[in-house]
């Protein structure tokens, strides 16, 4: 495998929400030549299962909290029910995929994040990425499928941003081979406005992204998305973009991160 | 692998709704020598979260069947909260556990079971099982746990009986290694009165158990059980058994099969 390039494809929620778009962006991911990592979350549908059965979806200033029932829900969700419909599609596609959380061969190993103003709850940092074992899995022709879930040593599951997955993947995969690092989601990359999704910003370099946050373009959503992908283009992740799915076919406007 | 004896273990119902069982379950698991498979289903589980999903469970003549929302349910339950769980909790025992349905590694391929007097819906009946896929993980050491969900080959995950799995796994892994079927259950083994678990019969043959059957001694949930564990042991498992947690230590009283 060591002479391919590795794609690690991070899977936005808008994506995976729809039945069609899902479609679409598998048919797209299952064409990739050569091994290939896939990471997603679960967009809303943890959300919404979790109050039909009853949980509140706590917020502290805007942001989750995974108490105990959310972890449940969220393990139900994505490593379940999402991560298993998207192995069975991707099979027929002829891609020999299994779906993984970060428990599975110890491959994602996080930290609590420790409790300072917020207690998040069961919310993990991604500290270890065994990659000899996703290595070996790469060897065998085999696509992992992992569902952001992560595992803190201890016996616990962790709910863990998926981008970051995505970025550590990809970061600690590169020390054994080429990798790139490509983000999917509903927009065609990063735009310079947000509401027109013709204003895709082709190429986004270190010094580009510090005008934009100065001048307060980059919404919430997307700062530590290109938190991301900078930590990663800068620890040996050879190539970093964002866009629809159509990036995937290379054919489409995206944006290309470059240092 | 293939000098040492691999044990397909099924762990019932019961056992894994219960925490405290389930703990003292996976430690005896953990603590047995050499290759190991966990297969499992989910209890009623599924059917308290159907409910609160306000899904109806609909019987037919005292049969379940497995319509899409149920078969949702199903694959967010067994697939992704137990199956993680037992995952994670099986890492702290020093097991590298993955967790797997059949669609991962198309590990187990089965047929929806065709329409007569019944339609079951998503309910699938094993026809193969890819045992150079669960071999490979078995030769690296990996402890494949599989939810009793299989896979019909074209993108569909099917509800299938956990008991039939682990008959069917321990029957094709017969043909490569030397394999032990043991059905891990509330019950210390096959009772010669139903109503007294002490009453377990230690050894079962072909003759017992149809004399069991004409004096109506085998209740309903243990018939398919108990047919299972004949057709295991007629096509070359060498050795199936059957009783509680305690079972997994060979030292307390369980069912013993044999032809």
């Amino acid at each position: 495998m060591n002479d391919q390039v590795l794609k690690v494809v991070k899977i936005g929620g808008k994506l995976i929400e729809n039945e069609e778009s899902l479609s679409v962006f598998l048919k797209d991911f299952s064409s990739l030549q050569g091994p290939k990592i896939l990471v997603h979350g679960g967009g809303n549908l943890a959300t919404e299962i979790a109050s039909k059965l009853g949980f509140e979806t706590k917020m502290v200033d805007g942001r989750r909290i995974t108490d105990k029932n959310s972890m449940q829900v969220i393990t139900m969700v994505y490593a379940g029910l999402i991560n298993k419909q998207i192995v069975a599609k991707l099979q027929v596609l002829d891609i020999n995929a299994i779906g993984l959380c970060g428990a599975d061969g110890k491959s994602i190993i996080s930290k609590k994040r420790p409790v300072k103003e917020i207690d998040f709850g069961f919310v993990g940092d991604v500290v270890s990425i065994n990659t000899s074992f996703i290595n070996s899995l790469l060897n065998q022709g085999i696509t992992p499928i992992f569902s952001a879930i992560s595992y803190d040593n201890e016996g616990q599951l962790l709910n863990t941003n998926g981008d970051s997955v995505a970025a550590y993947i990809a970061t600690a995969m590169a020390k054994i081979c080429e990798t790139e690092l490509l983000y999917c989601f509903e927009k065609k990359g990063v735009l310079a406005d947000a509401t027109n999704n013709d204003s895709v910003i082709e190429i986004l370099d270190q010094k580009k992204y510090q005008e934009l946050l100065e001048n307060k373009v980059i919404s919430d959503g997307m700062l530590p998305k290109l938190h991301n992908c900078f930590q990663a283009l800068n620890n040996g992740v050879s190539q970093v973009s964002l866009g629809d799915a159509g990036l995937l076919k290379k054919s489409a406007i995206h944006t290309k991160i470059i240092k």
